[in-house]
């Protein structure tokens, strides 16, 4: 009973760990997962043959252009071309670029057997509002199949008025990925006019229904966002509307709420330095499976993004576990 | 004819029917149903070899997190972790534990062939309103074959403005059910704005007509909810709105309604241990064939709940019948 | 490296190993076969719900009106009743009995929930010469689901002529009972004029030959018959030409050679009871997981029967393990 | 890195680029699109054995009888016969012709082999509002195939709140023309009411992220309308509403927007000739691939249009390269 | 056009070629294959991710078990079991390991993500004699896609009787690696009493025909044995009944005519350690991308073998080369 939910005492050999305070809760090991051998073995090349190994995750996602419009690209003018991040994906040593097939046919054939690919299969533009959200297809799995990619990507727009046209959308992307073997990573964004009235989309409420619905959907790794305190939170619903937990703990949470699916946190807006890689061990201490940063990545110049995931790697080596 | 519909005379050998009242009333015996072999086989696993036993149901339901979100899981932090409600569901000897895809595929594995299992193929999150409720699909009757499940569950809102898509979406999981031989257990709920109206979800009135929506719909087995007498029964249609029975009277009335569909009542909202048992009692006495109890197990800590399942497999075992 | 080859120490639990004489033989685990969920879940029920359990098979065939022609009910003319055997599966305990559609659809349907099915899919007469054997369809996985079966049973003539259809039909059921998660028994008989002229269908090279090919074809379980020795060996191909294995050894290299496939044995035409209870205790020392006996069994009085599958109960109680 | 962003040094050879000023902006090759060799034959057929070649398409398409109504004919009688278009794209060497099922079925036989067509699989007309803009199908790829087209179109309309049912009607379209080899131009035109209030259709916000979004979906060529700077802009989000380009330098930015989708650029309504040449050049020089003129050709009489056609063949030489 | 036909010169740093005598024969790029992105993905990582690497080709098969029984086995009793072989390929670096579809559902999921796999789709025993060889199904490219393989293997029987169904059953194994984007391995063999009459399955004649054979159906790689000269090349059409060629320019001649189909070639029974290297040598020397053996490996003890493959690995790094 003890495995993913009990934190394992904190060990000399995790010198980082100490810095964050409470002991470190251990994400789920592959193997417990009962996963069928074609996802196994897609899964381990992502965790452990390419990018930082030892278990984790560190994905370049490239699909602003379309949830955001070139808009993203401003920042670093050399973004606009996707071969920009193809290499940075293949030169930081990501685990896996994630992108819309329109990306991966035009460009993927350059970088096929050195970046490992996630199609990502649905997805919207920004231009109309979020109250009925909802990403429609762009792809399939046999897309993904055909193209050579070693998992999937789906958005689902947890709590939005249109999500039971979402979850119907996913019950087959999900039943393809078992039928094919292919890994299924669901994008959990709390969205919609309902969410907004209970806290908000990052509320700890919302993050946390939101990991625990990828996992009952049947996720094998969902990418939440970080749950960020706010005075909005006095309208979720009790206890949440009066639970106060740090950083790390309100994020320990959410991974426990994700049970069997790993999880991945995406990075959102541009930030410091500092605060990247101090969100980074948190997240890994609070026992994440890795990250998705895109614009955190791809907007900074190549060499300072390069610096950067050589200091990433570092601290997913104090966090890597055996399968 | 008579033989489901006409209260049978209470024997000497019922000790606890006779604190209920009025005559026992007995549910339909497996072969009255006129049920395919595989029906008849999963049912009598899940009926005679699992669980209590002598033709009765106790089913562990762990849908909450997707329903109500993880706010459920506070009251008992243990109960966050699926295995939980595995362990729970094996060490109480339920006759099945009932879940969605996600917690099926990733922790099933460790439980096959101990714990009988009913995939449940629709759901939603509890963040926006009921006025239109309707809950997509998430799984397959194939998804619930090659897991090796026994039965399968599907909720319909009865009376939501939504039930157009309902009853068609049900009808494919019905069909599905009968040509692989599945047991389809029907969650009949009343919902929608038009419920509301009409004395509301608990209403006599509103069970009543979900359970026999669920019977003409083909539900082998129907799931409902007490009904629970109020102010608002005035606003139900006649001779509901002048009706006065008593508990038991009402629930079996439920049961004569839900004819040869077998009925499962659910527990809802946590409550006492008296409480609970006298409510099995009744119950039971009325005709049912079992309860779905989640949040009133899995709520309490495990030497709790254990001890409670012994009492419930007591109580049981005294309306215990050939198939 | 060790689980299925390495022969584990005689312990002293298991009275009977040490009259058999050279070190007990241990079968895999099932915990060792990559299962998925639903094979796994059927595959408990067989080897531990019902049967003798603890790991062991007992099964019943009547398949052999379509195969000899009811030839083989005169020896005990009530077996020419299907129910015979029925009752008899469903009284002695067996893990199973197999037999085709027919006797599915007309019979099961009294039995359901207390004699598990497996259903077997193909088939012919003994009418006509065996030099080109071929068995086709005579069910589908499916009507096996629809009828809530347990696993379903498929005969492969290892060296027919005809192999190239067999191999090709088997392949569609193999993945059928994939896609539903229904445990494949294959019937692994050498057969045809090739076969005849290498040393026979009984000969410990076609034997051993037989069962690998039903591992590398995938089989979860293989049913195959004991290997005779016989002067015809001398034609087999070196070594076996020249090998010499006591009956126990020659069957131990045959489960070798099946590897993760599961072994069952085949009884044959009728023999003693002591030669029988002899046989079967040496085929689970060397390693079977059970046997399948149908001649041996109905074609004995009911009375007479029942004793020996108590008999045989005992046996496999000294053999039991767990998943 | 450098091929399709980094601007080549405008040579002597090339005279007309002097007079729009600042460097040429070379379009990806052919090659470099990593196409499978059904679309690379078709495409080749196009860019380089028909219409002015060297890798330009010079395409006349006539779907305004359905878009608009035949109200655009007025202008030229002539041209609301079919054939009057057919035999211009003939006569006046057009890389191609695009129009509708009913166009390609009643009058293709005649110019088939002469004049490529490219069949538009999906419009609408213009009499509802295009506030929730949608055009669904009108032919298949399927029937592009059965009529010797050499590629399909459909219009996506970016930023309507009807985009989700758009993108999945596209999944379909873009698999069917992966599956058959045809290239896929996508007409991307933002619409809706979402886009009205951010700029409006002709801003370089919307242009530029209706080119991305066909890059990201799969298209082969995007199709867009030239950006138009308005008082308007002041709503784009940052930082559009305060971006001040050159026409030349704001298409140039569409263009790589559409990174390796390659871009042709519509007429829209009838300009003067000087005007409509310069804007040829200017195009032409920022990287486009052709032009897709309908109006500005046809509305003209057929001896006006066949000499404008020459100049831009002498134009499009100018930008010739190699595949 | 020079490309693979072309010899290249001998460079000095490829010091092992200078003993093989004549110029090195330079095998075919990657990217000059024009595969699709999925087969260029999933080929990087048998050439360059895996195994010796550098564009080369090491793989251990294992399916005599099924081709020619256990008897294989006797060699080395530990190659029994498959996981010997299995760890064998992980130990030794193997490129991937080809087996059939039994061997990779019970065994794979240990190695997954650590030795790839190429799954066997078609296969017979050896029992029946090879005047009408054919090999007909055991699994499908779905089933290699499920289980994560990154290649599948056909054997077709050039020259049989039954190549016509050979044939056609290899059309819907190639259109299936099409459209999943599997690289398809032709295991390319001459058979039949046809070929026994024009030199025999291992003349020059026979095995250069294969070749052909196998690109010309669609073969990405394919597997030869080497050709032998003898007496019976008499009876070969001419000029190959009066060809003298030496090994090396007969295996040349071989890799020609197989064009772009890279060439692997297989090992056949066992022999000494000197021979195999020269063996291999005067392959890659010869323009094969690598080799296939089975015997040479498996029947070794684990140390010779691990010691033998340390070698090849030495010497496939002379034959290194970019994609």
């Amino acid at each position: 009973m003890s495995e993913p939910t009990a934190p394992a005492p904190t060990t000399g050999a995790a010198p980082g760990a100490g810095a964050v305070g409470a002991g470190r809760f251990h994400r789920p090991t592959l193997r417990s997962l009962g996963l069928p051998p074609g996802k196994l073995a897609r899964l381990k090349r992502l965790l452990y043959a390419h990018g930082p190994g030892g278990g984790t995750l560190l994905v370049l996602p490239i699909d602003q252009g379309l949830e955001h419009g070139p808009v993203d690209f401003f920042a670093n003018p050399d973004s606009l071309d996707p071969r920009y991040q193809y290499e940075l994906a293949r030169d930081g040593r990501f685990s896996a670029i994630a992108l819309h097939i329109g990306l991966a046919e035009k460009y993927f054939h350059e970088y096929a057997g050195e970046v490992p690919l996630i199609l990502k299969l649905n997805g919207k533009t920004g231009i109309p509002p979020d109250a009925q959200a909802f990403s429609s297809l762009t792809g399939t799995v046999e897309d993904a199949v055909r193209l050579g990619a070693d998992a999937v990507g789906y958005t689902v727009y947890v709590g939005s008025p249109a999500q039971d046209r979402d979850f119907r959308q996913l019950v087959d992307v999900r039943r393809d990925a078992d039928r094919f073997g292919l890994p299924l990573i669901v994008w959990a964004y709390p969205r919609g006019e309902a969410v907004a009235k209970k806290g908000g989309r990052e509320s700890l409420y919302a993050v946390d229904y939101a990991a625990r619905v990828a996992l009952e959907l049947g996720a094998d790794i969902v990418k939440v966002n970080y749950p960020v305190p706010s005075e909005k939170d006095a309208e979720s619903p009790p206890p949440y509307n009066t639970l106060r937990l740090d950083p790390e703990a309100a994020f320990r949470k959410v991974v426990q709420s994700a049970g069997r699916a790993l999880v991945l946190v995406s990075g959102g807006e541009k930030v410091s330095d500092a605060e990247l890689l101090a969100k980074v061990r948190t997240t890994m201490h609070a026992g994440a499976t890795g990250i998705i940063f895109g614009r955190n990545m791809w907007q900074r110049p190549r060499d300072d993004a390069l610096r950067l995931t050589r200091e990433l790697h570092a601290i997913f080596r104090e966090y890597a576990q055996p399968p």
